[in-house]
C-alpha cells in the first residue's frame, strides 16, 4: 500500500505513495483535524483547492457523537460529512485518558464516563477496531496507551507492554475490505523501550505506523533524537505517520527522519486564537499596528484570504469577533502549511530538501 | 436610476432595475445584512451563488469600527470587504437609537457615548452622509428619526418633521458623483403623517425611498395597510425600499404592495439560532428527531448545504456547537429568501404574482 518514489540524497526525507480506497495519498502529507466531523469552519471543498490529500477524525468523539448508529445508516463518515478523499481516525485512547473522562485502565481496556448520561463503559481494542468499521476510514489507528511525557521507565515498560498486547489483540478482529489499519509506537524517551515496541509491532506485520508518545511536552531535541532512531526501525515499505505534529520547524525536521504522515490541530487551533503563521514567522492579527495594513497577510501566499483580503479587514473582523475571522484565518494557514508540505516533496524529488528545509526556516525567528 | 420594467395585471407587485455604480440590481430583490462589513460567517462567491445582487451595511457602525480614516485608506467598503456588487449603507440612526449609546436628540442630530472611549459625540445628518461618501456605498440612506412603535400622534409627528428637515440637510450636502441617496418616509402608523411625510420628501427629489417605521413591533396587519397607502405615494420611477423585512409571508406582502427592496438580518439570525427556513415552514434542527434523518433541509433547495448534506450532520453540527453549522445554515436561509424574491420576479413578468404567492404561503403553518 505504501510506495517509496525517492529518497533525498543528503537526508533522510522520503517521497511515497499511500494507496487508500479513496485514492492516493502522496507523501509527505499534512492532514487537518476534522475530530468530530468537521475540520472547523471550512467545507470540503476550501481543503482540496489547498491540496489537501487526507483528514484525520476521531473514532472515540464519533463514537460519543453523532455515535455508530447514526454513521451507520448514512454510509459512513465520508458521506455523513461529504468528503471524498482519506480518512484516518484515531483511535480516541489519547483523548480519553487526558480529558475529563473519569478513565481507568485495565489490560481488558479504557474504562470512561460518558459525559452525556454519566455512565461508565468500557472501550477495549475489539471496540475501537469495529467502530472505525463502521465509520469506514481509510486509516484506522489501533487503541494504544501513551502515557504523560516524565514518566518513569517502568510505567513507561507496563504501557508499552500492554500497546503490544492490545495492537494483537486490534490484529485479531477481521478487517473490513480495502481499510489499513495502523499501529503505534510507544516507549516514550527510552531508546531501548523504542526498540522493542517497534520489534514486536513490525513484527505483527501492520498496514503503517505511527510515532506515537511524541510532541507530548517533551523538549524538541529529545523528540528529534527519537525519531532519528525510531523511524528506521519501520520496514522502508510501510507508512511512517507522526501523531500531533504540525509546526513548520517540527515538520520539517520529522520530515528529514523519513516520517511521512502528519497531522494537528495546531494551524486551525492558530487560527482561532488570531495568529497568523507566515513565511517570516506568526503574526498576532490583533495587534493595533495591523490596523492600518493594507498588505496581505503573507505577500508570498496564494489563499483565498491572501488574494482577496488585507490585513486590516482580518484585524477588523477579529476585533469585532465576527465569525469571517476564524474562517479566513483557518484557510490561510492551513494552506501555509500545505505550501510546506507540498514544497518538501518538490524538493525531496530533486535532493535538495535540506536547502529546502534551511530556506523555509531561515524566515522564523 | 430606476426603470419600471412590469406591474403585475393583478397586483401592485412591478419588476424593475435599479442602476448602480456596481450593476443593475434587478427589483424585487433581497439583502443580506453585513453590518460590519461581512455577511456572517459567508464570502461574498457563496452570496453571489445565490443570486445576491447588493448587501447593506451600517455606516454608524463602520464609522466606530474600523473607522473613516481606515476605509478611506482601503479605498472604500467595497475594496475593503472584496464585495464586488452593490452596496446600501443605512445611515445608523436607528440602531443608534435602540442600543446602548446613551443618546440623546436634538434638531441638530443625535448625540451618543462612543462605547469604545466612552466620550460624546455628536452623529448630523451632515457627517451621515460624508461617512457614507467616504464608504462609497452605491445607495447612501440619509440621516432620520425613527420613534418606537405606540408612540403618541405628536410624537411621531414631531419626529416626523425632523426627519424631513434633516433630509433636506442631507440633500444640502454635494454628493459623491454616482452615489445614489434615498430619504427614508417615516409617520409611523398614522395615514396623514404617512402622507404628509411622503409628499414633502418626494419634493426634494431623492433617488429613492426607503419605507421606515415598520416592522418594529406593529401587528402585521397594520404594517401591510401602511404599505397600501404609503408606497403609491412615492413615484412609478423611483425604487421603494422596505427596511428591515424578511420573513417570506411579509415580503410577499409587501412585494404585492409595490416594494422594490428588501434587507433583514432575520435570514442569517435564524441560521445562528439553529433555526431553518424551508417550503414547510421553519425547522427547529436542534431537535432529536433530526438527528437520524438523512434527507436534505429542504427537498426542493437547490442551495450547497441541501445539495451536500443531510439533517443528521446540520443537527450533529449544532449539537456539538461546531462552527460549520452557522454558516451552512447562513447559505440554506439565505438561499430559500433569494429564490423566493427570484421566483416572485419571475412571476411578476408572467402576471401570475398572486398565484405565486399563494403557493408559497400554502407551505407555511
Amino acid at each position: 500500500m505504501y510506495e517509496l518514489i525517492h529518497t533525498d540524497k543528503n537526508t533522510g526525507a522520503r517521497a511515497g505513495k499511500l494507496r487508500t480506497k479513496h485514492g492516493v495519498i502522496n507523501t509527505p502529507a499534512f492532514m487537518p483535524v476534522a475530530t468530530k466531523g468537521t475540520v472547523k469552519t471550512l467545507i470540503p471543498e476550501e481543503l482540496y483547492d489547498m491540496g489537501t490529500q487526507a483528514l484525520i477524525s476521531n473514532a472515540f468523539h464519533l463514537f460519543l457523537s453523532p455515535g455508530m448508529d447514526v454513521l451507520r445508516k448514512a454510509g459512513g463518515l465520508h458521506e455523513f460529512m461529504h468528503w471524498e478523499r482519506a480518512i484516518f481516525t484515531d483511535s480516541g485512547g489519547f483523548q480519553m485518558i487526558r480529558k475529563d473522562f473519569h478513565f481507568k485502565i485495565t489490560d481488558e481496556g479504557i474504562t470512561y464516563k460518558n459525559p452525556r448520561d454519566g455512565k461508565k463503559y468500557s472501550y477495549t481494542p475489539e471496540i475501537c477496531i469495529n467502530n472505525q468499521k463502521t465509520i469506514g476510514s481509510d486509516i484506522a489507528m489501533v487503541l494504544d496507551e501513551c502515557p504523560p511525557y516524565g514518566s518513569d521507565y517502568s510505567a513507561v515498560e507496563a504501557s508499552m507492554e500492554r500497546t503490544i498486547r492490545w495492537a494483537g489483540r486490534a490484529k485479531g478482529v477481521e478487517k473490513n475490505e480495502d481499510q489499513l489499519v495502523f499501529a503505534i509506537l510507544q516507549g516514550g524517551t527510552f531508546a531501548e523501550l523504542r526498540k522493542k515496541c517497534a520489534q514486536e509491532l513490525v513484527a505483527m506485520d501492520f498496514d503503517g505506523y505511527g510515532i506515537g508518545g511524541l510532541s507530548i511536552g517533551e523538549p524538541k531535541e529529545i523528540m528529534n533524537e527519537v525519531l532519528r532512531y525510531n523511524v528506521p526501525l519501520v520496514p522502508e515499505d510501510r507508512a511512517r505517520y507522526l501523531m500531533g505534529v504540525g509546526s513548520p520547524a517540527e515538520l520539517l525536521e520529522a520530515i528529514g527522519s523519513g516520517v511521512d504522515i502528519f497531522d494537528s490541530a495546531f494551524p486551525t487551533r492558530n487560527a482561532r486564537h488570531q495568529t497568523l503563521m507566515t513565511s517570516k514567522g506568526n503574526m498576532d492579527i490583533a495587534r493595533g499596528k495591523y490596523a492600518q495594513d493594507f498588505a496581505p497577510v503573507d505577500e508570498n501566499c496564494g489563499c483565498y484570504a491572501c488574494k482577496n483580503y488585507t490585513r486590516a479587514y482580518l484585524h477588523h473582523l477579529f476585533k469585532e469577533s465576527e465569525l469571517l475571522a476564524l474562517r479566513l484565518a483557518s484557510i490561510h494557514n492551513l494552506h501555509f502549511i500545505q505550501s510546506i508540505v507540498h514544497g518538501a516533496r518538490e524538493a525531496i524529488t530533486e535532493d535538495r530538501f535540506a536547502e529546502f528545509k534551511e530556506k523555509v526556516l531561515t524566515g522564523f525567528p
